[in-house]
């Protein structure tokens, strides 16, 4: 887990609907309560988000962090092909970009390693309920990169989600780690 | 709602479970999808956070925004002391500081407007769930600053509430704004 300033930038993106805001501040927040790293979070919204695709930038280091917005991400998550489309050319050259074989066609060229993973259909296929899709994702994202230890997304998970939910949130999560764990990949 | 680069910077903050952060969330999406505004919205997390005090900085701007973190803010909301006493030194001056009768006491003198409503006192008399404390807290702050129209909080809250839970948000939302233009106060 160290680039050169043990610095890893993220860019999680989407559409609206799709939980990636909430999947955002869990992550920061299982990095800097639970694995004592230092963390920002950041949404911007201007016309871009009004034309359709939702974006957050999180930022985890050892150190201070200067400037919360992210230029080159080490990672990046595009569940959506105008997600995709709008930010596949940004990733930093060696990263790992993460999207959905349902809702995105990874046909663009980067220089990162591309996954495609079938999250949406497992969370359909397994739990029927489209709102956990998020916290699926994150799980997968988790179990790909070791970005944080599994169990600091649940420390925050067992602290935001209402008790009637957080089983099913659980599910969602592990078996996503699980998905993540057979393509590990060390790009940081 | 002008300011001389027409931009207003927002801190809130609180403890962890107060809802502070999807405040923000909300009221940034208020600004930018619904009132034509750009907006960012951050969260910091390191050592401080760890002690507890949790804060999300949001900017609304019609320009472009290049930076978006807040130094000084108009606006500055405290939910507990150890937010009040955190914080409250850097409101920019002349603006206004918001914070709960029930939880701060502000003595700590600020050259500001301060504000110490009784925001979960109503909610629990009135509604009884703590849950919703965040959103009336975001009603008020939209009563007494019209920072951004009252309805296009509504328009967010009915995207990001499941069903069952909305007529309780929008309760605790209007209670807020009703609470709020009894201070009615222009700050920008």
């Amino acid at each position: 887990m160290v680039t050169p300033k043990n610095i890893i930038r993220l860019v999680l993106s989407g559409s609206g609907g799709q939980g990636v805001i909430t999947a955002a501040v869990i992550i920061a927040e299982a990095a800097a309560l639970y694995s004592g790293k230092n963390a920002t979070q950041t949404q911007s919204y201007g016309a871009a988000a009004r034309g359709g695709a939702t974006r957050s930038d999180i930022i985890i280091s050892d150190h201070n962090i200067d400037y919360p917005g992210v230029i080159q991400p080490n990672i990046l998550v595009t569940l959506t092909q105008n997600a995709y489309n709008s930010f596949a050319s940004i990733i930093r050259p060696g990263g790992l970009l993460l999207s959905d074989s349902k809702f995105v066609d990874t046909q663009v060229k980067a220089d990162a390693r591309i996954l495609s993973l079938p999250m949406y259909e497992m969370v359909m296929d397994e739990i029927g309920k489209p709102i956990v899709y998020n916290i699926c994702m994150l799980g997968t994202l988790v179990g790909i990169t070791q970005l944080v230890a599994p169990d600091a997304v649940v420390k925050v998970l067992k602290e935001r989600i209402p008790k009637s939910f957080l089983e099913m949130n659980e599910k969602a999560y592990s078996m996503g780690v699980s998905l993540g764990e057979e393509y590990h990949y060390k790009t940081f």
